[in-house]
């Protein structure tokens, strides 16, 4: 199959409240990283965290960058019962949480 | 050459100011555009504009996307006086702008 021309990204910005151990930041690290392989709509994945220079990160740390194919796999992302867990996972830990979706064109 | 295994992701998030017009923001992203073409360091480059359906994009409504290959050519980039002069062209209609970076990895 070949690769479609344009592709839906989900761009997801994590700012952790204070008080955050790193042990819990890599637990939730770990469990997002999980949910590619318990959710097959999710098309490619990567992640890192800041390492910009420009200080204008707004507080964001970490970066998780999902890949779609169509709307309709999002659609089966969003409400996946696995993507639910790791929200519930994440969320006392959550200060902010920035998701922006796009098309990609050149 | 063989891709790196790890590349230097620039994920630049822009919100307008309200009253900025459809024509001058396309005049911002033909710009940002143009960049590539300008800019040796940019190793690849796609952009979108928000189609997200969670609600929680802050208010920004853009998203380009730049990889490098290393630290060095993002030392290029950011000093570039083609990035410069489209700093300038954006100043007037910034809102805010966050950037935030990292290195790919799954």
């Amino acid at each position: 199959m070949t690769e479609p021309t344009r592709l839906l990204r989900h761009v997801v910005l994590f700012k952790f409240k204070d008080g955050t151990t790193a042990e819990q930041i890599a637990t939730i690290e770990s469990a997002f990283r999980a949910l590619p392989a318990q959710i097959d709509a999710i098309h490619s994945f990567e992640w890192g965290t800041d390492v910009s220079v420009e200080g204008i990160a707004r507080g964001y740390t970490h970066c998780f960058f999902l890949t779609f194919k169509s709307e309709a796999d999002r659609a089966i992302y969003l409400p996946h019962p696995a993507h639910k867990a790791f929200g519930q996972l994440l969320s006392p830990y959550r200060d902010q949480v920035l998701v922006l979706d796009y098309w990609s064109q050149t």
